[in-house]
């Protein structure tokens, strides 16, 4: 099965910590990628492949900015060319060159360009300022999930399954019957519950020890392919949202392989910012829900089509598919213009 | 490899305590199956995958006689039928059918039929009463071979074996250069040896403390593919049959995928019917002789075949290999004429 | 993937001690091997797998100079013929025959020939004699690698490695730039180093205590696909190599699969003879070398490439690679006039 990826968009790559002066060899869209930072403290990103006899780099060392194959000993700096061969009379053949990939920081992650490196414009890596923005205090952390992207971004953007997987940790029931909206634009899918006076979240009951009827919202944006936040909150019965409670979620997920995938997860929210105790506490909640409620499903999902596209088996669409079903329309049809377009603008992945 | 199976018979899929109120997922012939007793104690088997975006039932709960889907809630009755949809307006998606397959109970087992509903008769489940009839006594058990079903069909069909692998539990070395039948007749193979006067086999020195001379006749019924049964005991020199001592030995295979098999066995036998020491000793001796004998055996020829068929091999033929042949010929034919027949009758599994 | 082997050419199978009257089952080439010794000490080697029913022989068991197989007890001797059917009236059917291999003794090894028996003549076995000449002592060992054996053979044929990947623990840094002789002759290539009065290589500073500047030689002797030496030893500077410490370094390399490879190896010395502690530091250190610093880069090639030929990735070639190159470019010559010539002299290998 040859599956395609969109190249020329931003990638999570790892939280800016998980970047630092020691290697960090990390497979992305099924290409082996080499992280370090210069000792600038800016972030690097090459194949993790030497062109010699094709040694991962990251077995070798990082020697100021350049890094040294374990091999043989070439040596390359950061914009792929070789710098030294310490061979014979030395001289630096023209094709020991290393692929690099543009990369950017921000919002307290590392991003990577795997397209064309024109395009690579950080000013469209979506908005997540809740994870830097003092006013929010935020956890996170990273999953690699046995499951195709995609099923994970149906996950992610389908609001419906939280009643059931999530029943006891997350939603009530009632939140399925609850009214549903769905608006796309510029490639942005948002799906929006608003609940009046629903029995309250066990989330929130865990958290702030609320009980009885609360109103809830409960909303998701997503740039296909990986970048979503979801957005929810509770406040007292006819309250605004400013009165009341918000969490904003980030969700960054990026391929790893074509059957698995690299998940950034983050909590952040605008209340008990001092609060050490409950950071812990929505990092456990989240934890449990992701490796417990989560994982087992998607991963199953993954085992159950083997290989099979999804659509392809014709699954019994309901109501509740619409945002995911959006988002993947985004993408089919980014694939088949970067098919059609420029060769170079996109590639595939085997 | 695509190797076929045939699809209009029966078929072993548990021993009756395997299908309770608990779910039970087990692969058939390729196919995940969902088993499970209704509240008046019928089994139930259904594809063990949702319409919706097919996640294992099995992850999902019982509730009364329906099942749960652990992601988003659908609700589907024993005949496969959605029967509650808990989102928005609940209408139920014409499509949201699960597949299902006939079963019966019969001899202490529960039987599947993999192929058209209209041609399962239960009256054509091979006659083991033995398992049921209160004038025998029985143990059983069930193991899980990785290999391919023919491998374990020519096994069990195959009388000369026990002189070698089994030596030291079941049968001496004399065996081999007994004589010898084979008979054919609908569909049903057996293969006869009756041995006047011969040492007495290891397993009744084991378990009555026989020595010394007696007569031995060691049968073997096949109704191919999967159903097979070993008569196997002694008599004191010159006594009828009716005088000695007789087991029964249900030996039923199912195929769970090209490259592994449920075994289903018992033993009964018509002495010593109060005796529980005993029937422990008949399930630790079976299972020593399949565990550590038969096991080792089979699974190293799957794994020289490796895909490849056994008589593609050009495998040397000997007088004793005429039962398994005669069973591979039968499930040869069949699977000939179901692919000539009418298209429904008989499906390739991948 | 399908990669061919040289067959016509001996390879190494086993230290002699490897092969006795238990069984060896080996797998070379791709083939499963049953190896053992006669009751005069001859090492035979056949094809493990029983023409009946494939089960492998070495599951029998060595009755005299026969081998029975444990299913059902046919015979056979080192020529491969059958020699007892123990069923029925005993007649050995015509096909009843498996495989066998032309074996030879020397050096302390068991080499096997798994091309056309008629051109397997010992006395093209490469010269080893430093492993049993009485003026040497040797330390001997097999490993096992999760790699093709050209990536082994480029490992062991390039002395430019050594350098780097064993910086600490046989060479220093400066031989990298030291000159270099490539010659060819017979299909024989030698790589030569000779380097005066450089820093005493780890090894000589671990075994002698050596310290300051020695003259230094490291030269590689190969006969591709499998049979290397390595000539590696220091002398006072100015002085002969009779007047200083040599060592001798068998590698031979057998391919087990298209992705594994058996590496006898060997360590022979001409100095110290009498000293067990050195023969143990010798084993040690090798040991070292071989599990810590060449098998992850050797095997992590194998992951990179992944069934691709590394030729084909186009690699920076560098002045160092000419031995392995000389040595590949052998093989492939050798692999077309076996494709090209009698049929029978090359056997793809799947
Ligand atoms: S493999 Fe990197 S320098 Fe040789
Ligand atoms: S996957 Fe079963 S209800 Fe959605
Ligand atoms: S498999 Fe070897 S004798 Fe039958």
């Amino acid at each position: 099965m040859s599956v395609t990826f969109i190249r020329n968009c931003w990638y999570g790559a790892g939280w800016g910590e998980d970047i630092s002066r020691d290697f960090l060899s990390r497979m992305i869209l099924g290409e082996q990628i080499l992280f370090y930072r210069k000792e600038d403290g800016t972030p690097c990103a090459m194949a993790d492949l030497c062109p010699h006899r094709f040694v991962p780099l990251s077995m070798g060392k990082l020697v100021g900015d350049t890094v040294e194959c374990l091999y043989h000993g070439l040596a390359f700096d950061c914009s792929g060319a070789c710098v030294n061969n310490p061979h014979g009379n030395g001289l630096i053949p023209r094709t020991a060159k290393v692929k690099t990939y543009p990369v950017a920081e921000k919002w307290g992650l590392v991003w990577i360009w795997m397209g064309d490196h024109e395009f690579a414009d950080p000013e469209t890596i979506p908005d997540y300022h809740w994870l830097t923005d003092q006013k929010y205090r935020q956890v996170h952390g990273t999953i690699k999930l046995e499951a195709n992207y995609l099923l994970v971004m149906d996950n992610l953007t389908d609001l419906s399954h939280a009643g059931f997987v999530h029943e006891k940790t997350l939603e009530p029931r009632e939140i399925a019957t609850a009214s549903y909206e769905v608006a796309e634009k510029d490639d942005q899918v948002w799906t929006r519950q608003f609940v009046p006076s629903m029995p309250v979240p066990p989330l929130f009951t865990m958290v702030k020890g609320f009980t009885g009827q609360m109103d809830h919202w409960l909303e998701m944006r997503c740039d296909p392919p990986g970048c979503m936040i979801t957005f929810y909150g509770v406040t007292e019965p006819g309250k605004t949202r400013e009165e009341g409670w918000g969490t904003y979620n980030p969700n960054i997920i990026t391929p790893e392989t074509e059957s698995t995938t690299h998940y950034f997860w983050a909590i952040a929210r605008d209340f008990d910012l001092d609060d050490d105790a409950m950071s812990e506490a929505f990092a456990e909640g989240a934890g449990y829900a992701f490796e417990h409620e989560d994982r087992p499903v998607i991963e199953a999902q993954q085992r159950v089509l083997n290989g099979r596209e999804l659509m392809d088996m014709k699954p019994v669409l309901l109501q509740n598919d619409q945002g995911s079903g959006r988002a993947r329309r985004i993408i089919e049809r980014r694939l088949r213009e970067a098919a059609a377009g420029p060769a170079k603008s996109m590639e595939a992945a085997e």
